[in-house]
């Protein structure tokens, strides 16, 4: 599915990455992902109350999280949170810039910024990082702009799907970046998504609320919930279809689309969190209703004993029954099933003879799958996280400012 | 403060600690605490839904978390949880047997256990042992009956305040055990207080609860709470004191130098949280009021970015911003400050210039001290919590079932 174009596959997209001196490896740092005319664009930001300065100025330009859009312009190396007035003037003048050389009005970019928190931003270098990205937009830049979002991350993340809608071929595609500070809460992470349908901002807004619980809200890495992040989706309507509408077997279609791009990015965050070598599934069934789901798998996929456990490859199926009953979501040990690698482990108030061997080869693999149903409702919802590990520690103790 | 004597010096108990073959080391692994007469008791247990049979049968035996009561038995090694009714009954068979050897009805004596989940006690080795300790009770046993309850901690915990109310010496003294699974809810390790004051169990009950928010509920050391901890005060009457009565100056004396003995556990707890270098207070005022104070100061002191910060030694204000912010109470830039050992480094919505020197050298104590003003209200609240370290990674990826 990877080639060497991800996020300027759907017709109508630029980008470009480019290194301006923000961080001090001289990697890339700054990049532009553009369309090439006005596009729709919907998007979700943080639900943390300290928001940094893009984040500030992306809902005051779009209230509702939607509107038209020519591009959206992300540093890595400086968050540009808690910098109050200035930063706030800093995100601005990105967007204008960007603006400037897109020769469309400065309401029309978004900006994010990712990496420490409390430094301002340094303009000069982002100014010349804007006009060198601005005059090497291509649609065969991939690579740079992906290396340009990353913090953390140690891989590039991107997904892509494509399909048919009225005979005409259409593509979804999506770049992530996300390696710690990640938790289920409304995005926390920036991912932009590209896609070359016809579809209004409401439509668009619509189908990505539909897709984000079970996808980038669905992840947990430390929970930890950042300043910063967001995803967006742009429509560029490149790919001639008719415009979706909401209710449409087409606009199923493309949720569907939309949902297998989002989730394949929230498992590479998953897969790429800070010092990660498992990535489990935490299922929960059975509970009250899928609110409650949503907090019991949350509650598991956070508990730092059961990821300590999980990275020992131990089948301490007590400390998934401790996380499940500490959670706020209806739990009782009598109807409680506990699996791992589908081999019963707990049920009816105690723990199951098991076949050790096999859950033990299925924890020493690095896909973990971990059950839980509840017995009481029909709520569902699965969470993913990844183990904790000595080398969380030595990249959080060691990440200075 | 220490001497030889702890939990007995308060007149009118005895303990005793044996190692009866539960923990494979030949640790002592079971521990009697008996009043030498009737005594009043108050207890506090777990939030978690899934509770030990321990839990559940003195739960049982005292609906209302307090009465009269001889003695507790506690075993480590083993917490007899989701053991089902069979787990229920060795609870039930460890209490009567307690209470043969000390001639009382068995409803009379507490029961809590520790360890791991899941497993049932070897029955005949904790016969043994009850018959042991009980064999055994002494004034002078102190040291093994602290060991008794251990399982990861390093180092044995015991706090000690005498007084003088109506002309006469009063003792308040307390063990506690807990290093990792720890979190501020209600209970969360075990903990056994003696006084020698004469005090109803419905007065004994209203003192702890009123010490156990701000000392037990303070603290947390990996955000799991565990399904098996308790606290119980007993109080033998043997002071020779009147009878404390709510809402006079002796009991709010009492209260006070309870609040200091618990309090005192709490911190020892902490410190000797699994893999723990430092002990942080994490203090939270000016929030709306006292609940969302607590909110706020356990999603810092619960927040793995911020505690591996502190291992780190790094002044990374900008992770306890986030971790304010991501918290259910209310929390606005503009009006926070953030202190670390009594520096500013926040204020009016962005970083200040602070002597980094200074600062650095506070978090390269063992004492840290982080403080944020919500600038809202008058809520405070301060929770105790301890740096992350890859030793508790160690220990609990190493901690096999």
């Amino acid at each position: 599915m990877r080639t060497a174009r991800h996020i300027t596959l759907p017709k109508g997209f630029q980008a470009a990455g480019v290194a301006c001196g923000i961080k001090e490896s001289g990697q890339e740092d700054l990049s532009l992902f553009a369309a090439q005319d006005d596009a729709s664009v919907a998007f979700v930001t943080t639900r943390n109350q300290i928001v940094g300065a893009p984040i500030q100025y992306c809902r005051q330009r779009f209230p509702r999280g939607r509107g038209k859009a020519r591009a959206i312009v992300v540093n890595s190396g400086c968050s540009n949170v808690c910098t109050g007035k200035a930063g706030l003037r800093d995100a601005e003048s990105m967007a204008k810039r960007v603006a400037r050389h897109l020769d469309c009005a400065s309401e029309k970019i978004l900006v994010a910024s990712t990496g420490l928190i409390g430094r301002r931003l340094p303009m000069d270098r982002v100014r010349a990082g804007i006009d060198q990205a601005a005059g090497s937009l291509s649609r065969r830049n991939d690579a740079a702009a992906l290396r340009g979002i990353m913090t953390t991350d140690t891989r590039e993340k991107s997904a892509l799907v494509q399909g048919r809608l009225d005979g005409r071929e259409f593509t979804v595609a999506g770049v992530a970046k996300g390696a710690g500070m990640i938790a289920p809460s409304m995005a926390t992470m920036i991912s932009i998504l590209n896609t070359d349908l016809a579809i209004s901002p409401t439509v668009l807004a619509a189908g990505l609320r539909q897709v984000i619980d079970d996808s980038f809200n669905a992840v947990t890495v430390d929970s930890d919930t950042s300043t910063s992040d967001i995803v967006a989706v742009f429509a560029s309507g490149a790919a001639g279809n008719a415009t979706l509408k909401k209710g449409t077997k087409a606009f199923a279609r493309f949720v569907s689309v939309l949902s297998e791009v989002c989730g394949e990015l929230a498992r590479a965050i998953v897969a790429d969190g800070e010092g990660a070598e498992k990535i489990i599934r935490v299922e929960v069934r059975g509970a009250v209703n899928r609110d409650q789901a949503r907090i019991a798998a949350k509650a598991v996929a956070d508990s730092p004993l059961f990821k300590t456990a999980m990275h020992g490859a131990d089948p301490n199926w007590g400390r998934i029954a401790m996380a499940l009953g500490k959670s706020a979501a209806e739990v009782r040990a009598e109807t409680l099933k506990i699996r791992i690698g589908g081999v019963l482990l707990f049920s009816r108030g105690t723990g199951r003879r098991f076949d050790e061997q096999s859950v033990r080869k299925h924890l020493a693999g690095t896909d973990i799958h971990v059950q839980a149903d509840l017995g009481i409702g029909d709520g569902r919802f699965t969470a993913l996280t990844c183990d904790l590990s000595r080398e969380y520690i030595t990249i959080n103790a060691d990440y200075h400012t």
